[in-house]
């Protein structure tokens, strides 16, 4: 009976990656458990030399880990979850640990935490993002959980995660109990909405400023070596490269256009909406997925539509000006995403230092980016900075780009391109920017209707106008219907 | 002991008003009930000669009803409506109604009546638009439940509904169980929506138009002597009609510019999220409360904008245009909203009738407009329609009234105005119209970081790229993970 200091349940794709991952880390010696052990042995053969310790019950699986003993879990999300969970329970003793490495609800997590709580067991959700590359070479690690656990489980993570090219490694101890899936559910919520701005950006180019595939490829590279900078950026040049050997052509022009989704991006922005916070980047980012994936409806309208813009002129400098726009519009969906941790850490008690988060998302994980050392040190200089558009440097490089950023929306709008995220996001930088806002009228409406109430800009109180009497304003309670 | 052919619990103001709106009518004797007399009391001194029959225990109450006995419940949606429900429960007898005529969320509704049914009793749940007035006078009823309730419930909720221009009476059994509060639900986001697209009408005419709030009274009279001929347009005329009196100027410019909410509007985006329906004009108003009610964040940035777009000169025609945008946006705001009552249907089990509900939203409810004869006929027509945005007459409305929308939209973006409505439904035409979304590109980025797959426009089948490998593709199977 040998003695390994971290295990590993569940090894489809990701789960292998990162044992291996760990298995290559000195210090580290792995205990792997799969409910068939065909998969184990398959593991086994193809990387046998990498030392796991390998347990064909999860009895031995258990009594193969030093105490305190430390699990982590790679299984689908669900109930399948839950089962796996309650096994290592059964066999655990207080003071052990159990990680949940898969993309679980923190909802999810912040329950059986305190259910493995109360069984005097540490229980640890932990967002792991880069895919399965990130999961062998090193992915961004997002744990939640205790303190007691995070003394034994940081040192592991630390040795596994990506480095960022200042050398420190991409993992922090985000907050307890589901604040590490929480904001792992957010990074995923911003993957969507910067996926959507670089379609976007790419259509127009496309569509307006005529480019060809091939040209394309050119820009994002050219991108890739500014401000832009970025994995998704990188592999957009990628994509749009290869060719498909069916056709001879792009391949992304043999890909048929409906896109499909796995849920956290729908948890985001649900979440964001329950929480008061407007993160319309990610909202509409989901919503252009939903679109492109209906396509009976699609047919039908456009069967019916009689009239289309016609292409305009390639404006000046138009690829300049798509590419200001997309940092723009960029910079907003982080600030909503920021926003969002905001509003979580404290609807659900956590303390999350949103300039770790920043940090870590600077490499091994999908939306990493060269802009994410400027989110740190924004969020660094000022641990309570109420907006990312508040930081001087933000709210220059936006101010700087706004003139590009209107061109093309309003060019967007004229041709009859969809950018639906490039739009929003301008449009919730202006709200942000203007001194008066219609919600004044809303409110009135609201009066009018509901007798709702409002509040004056003159003075404290709650008032509401008699509008069906003699329309006298009085002064009153809040509305409570 | 009197017999009431139907009940009334909770007698807050829409309660009584319901109850009064119910003892106006020939054939009706209503009992009511209150948790505190008190307020009983108050409803007789003061409408005393309705012939209520007023109980002052919930026995009382309950004994004085005929059989099927028939109670709704008017008491604030949550808690308080499960202990209400369950007093009743316990009196009543197989084959009696209980109705709940709160906001309830329709999967409470749902559970309630399974829970109620298994007892033998009938739930139904049921929406009731229109607001205080309404509930007097005559509101648009959506009501739930099963067939049995419905034939007794039917005649009274027809007696007391608001009539259409046409005779009939605003109410339809909408579904079973959770059927009616679903509906209830979407109309409450539609209404979002559509206060928004006003208020983006309104700041677009004063901000870029430099309307004064006088000359804009008259443009929103004079829009509702048009298409646009609705309960919300003419109270926008009479809100911005409204004088202040402690300034003298407009009450408009008096009202803080921060929009509240009561929560339907989240639920209906957070629904339509789940079920994978775009109703990005309900979000993007959703969002735009949240963004105006935040003023530390709108004070902060604001400070930080250096430079902001000079006001353009205005354009030729301008009113024209924004009205154009604004029933262009309406439109699209309804096609989404309808969207979800069939995903809806689908997802709950429910049949729907779009034109019938079309239908009961003529009169007595908030988003009450000239066009839903539009939509009623385009519904009634084809049952199956797909999207309203297919239906010829919509489409070519939209598609006429398409270059003045783009024309407000680009004048927006380029003021600095921000029009998130009008700019979201532009969008979202956009994507319908469009013969090929940018979607493949995101489906192959998808594919090239998570292995996600792709299926190709020329064949059949699930495809995925070796994209660390040697990048052939291969058949394989859907992604899992």
């Amino acid at each position: 009976m040998t003695t390994a200091n971290i295990g590993v349940v569940g090894l489809a794709v990701m789960g292998s990656n990162l044992a291996r991952n760990l298995a290559s880390r000195e210090g580290n010696t792995v205990a792997v458990f799969n409910r068939t052990y065909a998969r184990t042995q398959e593991l086994l053969d193809e990387h046998g030399d990498a030392g796991f310790v390998a347990a064909e019950t999860i009895d031995d699986f258990v009594a193969s880990l030093a105490k305190p003993r430390t699990a982590i879990i790679m299984v689908q999300a669900g109930k399948g979850t839950d089962a796996v969970i309650e096994q290592l329970a059964e066999r655990f003793e207080p003071g052990d640990i159990i990680v949940d490495g898969g993309n679980a609800n923190f909802l999810d997590t912040i329950r059986r935490e305190r259910e493995l709580r109360e069984r005097g067991l540490n229980f640890v959700g932990t967002g792991i993002s880069g895919g399965e590359e990130g999961a062998l070479k090193g992915p961004s690690i997002m744990p939640g959980g205790s303190d007691e656990a995070w003394e034994t489980l940081g040192p592991i993570l630390r040795s596994i995660a990506a480095v960022a090219p200042d050398g420190e490694p991409c993992v922090t101890h985000v907050g307890t109990d589901g604040a590490g899936h929480f904001v792992k559910m957010v990074h995923n919520g911003i993957e969507y909405a910067d996926m959507q701005l670089i379609a976007e950006a790419y259509d127009l180019l496309r569509r307006v400023g005529g480019a060809s595939v091939p040209e394309l490829v050119d820009v994002f590279r050219s991108w890739n070596e500014g401000d832009l900078e970025s994995y998704l950026i990188e592999i957009t040049a990628e994509v749009l490269g290869q060719q498909d050997a069916a056709t001879g052509g792009p391949l992304v022009d043999s890909i048929l256009d409906e896109a499909g989704s796995k849920g956290t991006g729908v948890w985001t922005v649900q979440n964001a909406l329950g929480l008061g916070v407007p993160v319309s980047g990610i909202g509409e980012a989901v919503f252009a997925r939903a679109v492109s994936s209906k396509p009976e409806q699609r047919a039908a309208v456009r069967g019916t539509v009689t009239s289309r813009p016609e292409r305009p002129e390639v404006p000046d400098r138009f690829a300049d000006d798509v590419r200001a726009a997309l940092y723009a519009s960029k910079v907003v969906a982080y600030a909503q995403g920021f926003d969002l941790i905001v509003a979580g850490a404290k609807e659900y008690g956590w303390e999350i230092d949103l300039g770790a988060i920043a940090k870590i998302w600077r490499a091994g994980c999908i939306i990493r980016a060269r802009f994410l050392d400027r989110i740190t040190d924004a969020y660094t200089g000022d641990p309570g900075l109420i907006s990312l558009l508040a930081d001087p440097y933000f709210a220059d490089a936006v101010a700087t780009g706004q003139a590009a950023w209107r061109r093309v929306v309003a060019t967007a709008v004229t041709a009859g391109v969809p950018a639906p995220g490039f739009s929003s996001a301008l449009a919730y930088y202006d709200s942000l920017a203007s001194e008066r806002l219609p919600a004044a009228l809303i409110q009135g409406q609201r009066d009018f209707f509901g007798a709702h109430t409002y509040h004056r800009v003159d003075r404290e109180g709650v008032f509401h106008t008699l509008w069906s009497d003699d329309r006298r304003e009085i002064e009153t309670e809040p509305s409570t219907h």
